[in-house]
């Protein structure tokens, strides 16, 4: 027994080293590529640039932020627990989960920012190398995401667990997940609002005042567009998926140490995360060599497609063999199943999500047939099928926490006795495990995308016609793949969130020294606290949603401001312009207030739940949790599907065309605007909004793990001695209201 | 105290009485006034006819439903209390409670719906005649309402308790606010989908393609469209209320009977509603006589206002009185203040959406000014504030709960103990009641509405150009009670909803046989039935919005074929028509589209709260309820704002204009185009999906309560066994989601 332990710990660090090394392989391969044509390189280093800068500019102003923090966490665990060590360690967990975070984002951005050019170039020698080389930049972002996520966890629990005991060691490693979680919120809205106010601003002066195309190089605001792309697709979605990767790992430490399982169990979801990296080493090889077949872009989006099942089947034939070696039989089974369900489900949503957001489904050739009648009636066409889009995802995941914590409740031993609640709950982390061990794969896919949507700008800014087929072909593969990771994401993170909701009333109860009869006992659904919570909730993820839309028009409405004054003033639009156009000003004012405008969402995610915590106490706060969890989780799912299906019926028409009475309609068709109009709505909600509830509804968790100690110790049992305190809340959120009114 | 007791009853029977017999009287006076302008009355008797043959078949399609259900009730009662008595009384309470609203909704139709062309008629004589006429026709839907369901409760009360023990009267009872749940949902849910599939369908050939005018005679559609404004606007808010005014009157009295309350406590919720009632009949004599100043519309406005703020002021007057006699101090503190507190949250909703919806305040200028730039800008800018007008609204509900909750805790004694929750629980009821109690007053203004908005149309179609600006005064008028009383009739659904909720829970308590604690130990939000059926219930509310939404669009695209087959083989737009449009046809098709389109939605409504109540037991039902209520509650203030506000700003552009970089923009400009575009995407927001979610989050309630004796029957405490069935609802759903797609 004493050999698979070493084993398991070998794997556990070895596994995601060697992910490391291929990431930087493949980095350094595809970095290696010199382009044959000048300009090429030259306005990528722009993108990249703009990219690096902004990216930078908010880790600069999030770091106070994350200082202030860190000494908060290490005072707080200071006077809760009287030890220096465990303070030292929370904080050093919190400081980590960030840092993590930010490197992970920043070498991904890195490489696929500057790959962009390179795959433009290969394309050249044809698909085949234009795919390898987009995918390879890809796999940068996805490996070291996956594999920093696991190494962190890894050592944080061999190094804690080793000093500390059962279960002090997961209370201080879980701020691991509020570092991870503060950096994704940051980047997910703050990088949302720029990606879309830079969309918006460009097109709203370039393509519809002055009539000049997407993507010309005459437009000041160009370069800010392709930035955002990479700011908001790459680093937004790799830190939202890493976060939610960090949350489910920690969590389910946290649970198993809680529960008093045994060490196999702790180290369980390590385990499977490792297994799954070795098996998206294996997946991603499948992408390699020529692309052959009549139709050069379905065997190209079959290649990636392979890449993700072979990925699948490796991972679960490796899982297998680890769970029947290591467990008795009925609880490998119980394990194996669990983990293959969470990796169904990623599937099921994947495929779910490409059902409702691409055009050779149903759904949006509805939405495309409404362009006929009116804008309006596009729009809510395809809010009805947004709504309706989140159910079969919402369905998904009641199916896998039902089945999982089912096995885990026969199966899965608690201090050796089975038939346990808390077996059930563990059985729900290990499917959560595995449909979030597959980030790494899955971020491959997702960060493809940028790097051919960049490439195929670079060739229309250069003029390469002779490969634009072969870009295009890769964009719109990488567009679908950019809207089902969407879903995935979305998924994870209510996954994540229930996890982790589990954990901090464990972790309540575990402070409050109270049996967990007494605390259900108080956890009803009747407590007004609980009631008054949820409403809370849900009126935080509203406001958050509200704000976060809104601020897309605002930061747009400046950026506008500037590009007309750029030709203005600049002439640029002239047949011999007499300057070039500053990219670098637009650039800096989008990001200036998208930074500005990330405050009021920001702030209020983090500190409500604590107002809460500290108003009604833990009770309350587990009804704020819920609501934010019940009303942000389909919330995410409608306004990413609607926002995706709008994108595509308007391509449709574009591409295909619509067909209604006989008659033809395509592009610059009366139906083509009004499926325009579906478009740009959409913008903020797929790509501000709705990616910037994910982080929100882990953040008032994880916020609320770190300062469970505090708020448990503040906890009176008496519901009234609270009510009395209730009413600042509302008072505040009417403060706030006013201020953002 | 005995003669306080007989005051009690004399009151509760009389005070409706009254109010039934001023309802007649001003019903007769509105009728008995003659047109002088034949046209005028044909017209009418159009509209008036199409809604009656609308409502009757409304009511037709339902009485099959009906009669089952009566009957299942009467054996599903019958099977579990073995009661003939029980199971009829059951069964009659259903039965009336069903049959109350339709009265309510007929009587009220029948009178506002031919009173327009006397409203058009009187306006002759000046600003105050006209405002008295349309009033007292909308005082006869007010008054009626909250008559029948004051007079309605309080017979059944007194009739079962005087022949069931305690708390099986009130278990007799509570089918009543199922019955008037089922009324409401259906007119709601049919009536909404016909009114804006006939105002879209008549809009689409008419306004646009044809570019005749709105109102013009010559469009089928046209008698369709203004037979819609009454149904939706005047009979499906009316059913909705009264729905809600049952289903509170019903919750406080089966509250009262579970917890054990004196006999006083239990006739307080009934003495509140009486006593409002006389505050009513006093502040509607204020709106009559001239109406003068230099502002006609403004002091048109300021009498009405004058009527809401007196019942206010007289009923608390009374309350105050009452409870003070009939309580000791402390007691009577607790009720008058929680029964105000429900006023004052009347008044606050009612403010809050005027604000996000009229165009005196920043929001909706804010939106009309985004028109300037797209109509998408004016899209996502209503929906942001519409997300942002539900905070205020939620935060009032909470510090309502909160502080009756606080006031019941300290003063209301429960078997003569103070300090409980279930003293707590009663105070929230008294606010509920005295919000609800308001509806009498508030139906009255709103159905004040529709009679002014038809007399309006009736004016436009027969050229009466002189009493035109009259006419529209009073119409600008409608539009902001129509749309505010929307804000209050969602409040009063939440809460509602709350109490019944809350009474599911202690219904399912008594009637296992357990103790309170035992069963709240079991009702922990961590439960993964809870949670599981939480998730249900929000997909629930998603699939309801969606279907609606749907719908309406379908339905509109059946009349759009109508019209232009109409205008094609009639020649009706040519300078010599050949014939007549046929209105009747257009109306049929409407109604049978949106009978037809009601049955998935409106069903699903009803069978999944059972379905997850004998699957996932009724551990697994209370979160359902509870998801419900958190997505539909504040996606009904949501949807019902954006769209509110939508259309003001069109409005607001189109009266005063907008003014931007120094150019004017109005009527037929650009940004007033863009503008119409939100106004027709609001459109099904606020009329159909919106309202169409108050009577569901109150109907899966009162179903739930009807069956719990079932559910509580097969219910089993060992949540795995519950868990191997869950598996069913997913299927279930996901075959639902098949058909529907």
């Amino acid at each position: 027994m004493l050999s698979l332990k070493l084993l398991e710990l070998l794997l556990a660090i070895i596994v995601p080293i060697i992910g490391l090394a291929l990431a930087g392989y493949n980095a350094s391969s595809v970095l290696r590529i010199k382009p044959g044509k000048k300009e090429l390189t030259e306005i990528n280093m722009l993108i990249a640039e703009g990219a690096k800068t902004f990216l930078m500019r908010e880790y600069k102003t999030i770091l106070p932020t994350g200082i202030v923090l860190t000494i908060l966490i290490w005072i707080t665990y200071y006077l809760i627990f009287h030890s220096g060590l465990m303070a030292g360690l929370a904080a050093l967990s919190f400081a980590l989960g960030a840092i993590g975070s930010a490197v992970a984002g920043y070498l991904g951005m890195y490489v696929t920012t500057r790959s962009a050019a390179k795959t433009a170039w290969m394309a050249k020698n044809g698909m085949g190398a234009a795919l390898s080389t987009s995918f390879k930049a890809g796999t940068v972002m996805g490996l070291s995401l996956a594999s920093i996520a696991l190494l962190i966890v890894t050592v944080l629990y061999k190094a804690y667990s080793s000093v500390l005991p059962n279960p002090s060691w997961a209370e201080a490693l879980a701020p691991v997940a509020f570092g991870a979680s503060l950096i994704s919120l940051f980047i997910r809205v703050a990088g949302g609002i720029y990606t879309k106010a830079a969309d918006w601003g460009a097109d709203i002066v370039g393509k519809v005042e002055a009539g000049i195309p997407e993507d010309d190089p005459r437009n000041p605001g160009v370069i800010a567009d392709n930035v955002g792309d990479n700011v908001g697709d790459c680093a937004g979605m790799a830190s939202d998926v890493y976060e939610s990767f960090v949350v489910v790992l920690a969590g389910a430490l946290l649970l198993a140490a809680v529960f008093g399982l045994s060490t196999k169990l702790i180290m369980l979801s390590i385990m499977l995360a490792a297994l799954t990296l070795i098996g998206t080493l294996i997946g991603i090889q499948v992408v390699r060599g020529e692309v052959r077949g009549k139709n050069l872009a379905a065997a190209a989006m079959g290649k990636l497609n392979l890449a993700l099942y072979t990925t699948i089947i490796v991972t679960a034939i490796l899982v297998a063999i680890y769970s029947f070696l290591a467990f008795p039989l009925m609880e490998a089974v119980a394990i194996f199943v669990s983990d293959l369900l969470g990796m169904i489900t990623a599937i099921v949503v994947l495929f779910a999500t490409e059902y409702f957001t691409h055009y050779t489904f149903p759904p949006v050739r509805n939405i495309a047939r409404q362009a006929v009648l009116s804008a309006s009636n596009v729009i809510v066409a395809g809010y009805s099928y947004g709504l309706l889009s989140a159910i079969p995802t919402i369905l998904m995941v009641v199916a896998s926490l039902g089945i999982s914590f089912m096995l885990g409740w026969f199966f899965i031993p608690v201090n050796g006795v089975v038939h346990t609640v808390e077996g059930g709950i563990f059985g729900t982390a290990v499917a959560s495990v595995g449909l979030l061990s597959l980030a790494g794969i899955v971020i491959s896919l997702d960060s493809y995308g940028p790097v051919s949507d960049n490439a195929g700008g670079l060739v229309e800014m250069t003029g390469m016609e002779d490969v634009r087929e072969i870009t295009d072909s890769l964009d719109a593969i990488g567009n679908t793949f950019k809207a089902t990771t969407k879903g995935y994401a979305i998924a994870s993170a209510g996954l994540a969130a229930l996890i982790l909701f589990i954990g901090f009333i464990y972790e309540v109860v575990e402070r409050l020294g109270i049996t967990l009869t007494q605390a259900l006992g108080e956890l009803t659904v009747i407590d007004p606290r609980i009631i008054i919570g949820a409403l809370i909730g849900v009126a935080l993820v509203y406001f958050f949603s509200s704000q976060t839309l809104a601020s897309v028009g605002k930061a747009a409405g400046e950026l506008v401001e500037e590009i007309r004054r750029q030709f203005r003033t600049k002439r640029i639009l002239e047949l011999w312009p007499q300057e070039k156009p500053d990219y670098n000003r637009a650039i800096d004012i989008v990001t200036r207030h998208a930074l500005k405008n990330f405050l009021v969402p920001g702030l209020s995610a983090v500190i409500i739940p604590i107002i809460v915590g500290l108003a009604l106490g833990w009770i309350g706060l587990v009804g704020t949790i819920f609501g934010v969890i019940l009303a942000g989780f389909p919330r995410a799912l409608l306004m990413a599907n609607a926002g995706g299906a709008w994108d595509n019926a308007k391509k449709y028409i574009e591409i295909e065309g619509i067909e209604v009475n006989g008659q033809k309609f395509g592009k610059k068709s009366e139906p083509h605007k009004n499926a325009v109009v579906g478009d740009v709505v959409g913008d903020p909600f797929k790509d501000t909004t709705g990616p910037s509830l994910n982080p929100l509804i882990k953040v008032v968790n994880t916020v609320s793990i770190v300062f469970a100690p505090v708020i448990a110790a503040v906890s009176l049992t008496n519901p009234v001695a609270h009510m009395t305190i209730t009413l600042i809340g509302p008072l505040l959120m009417h403060l706030i209201l006013a201020l953002a009114i």
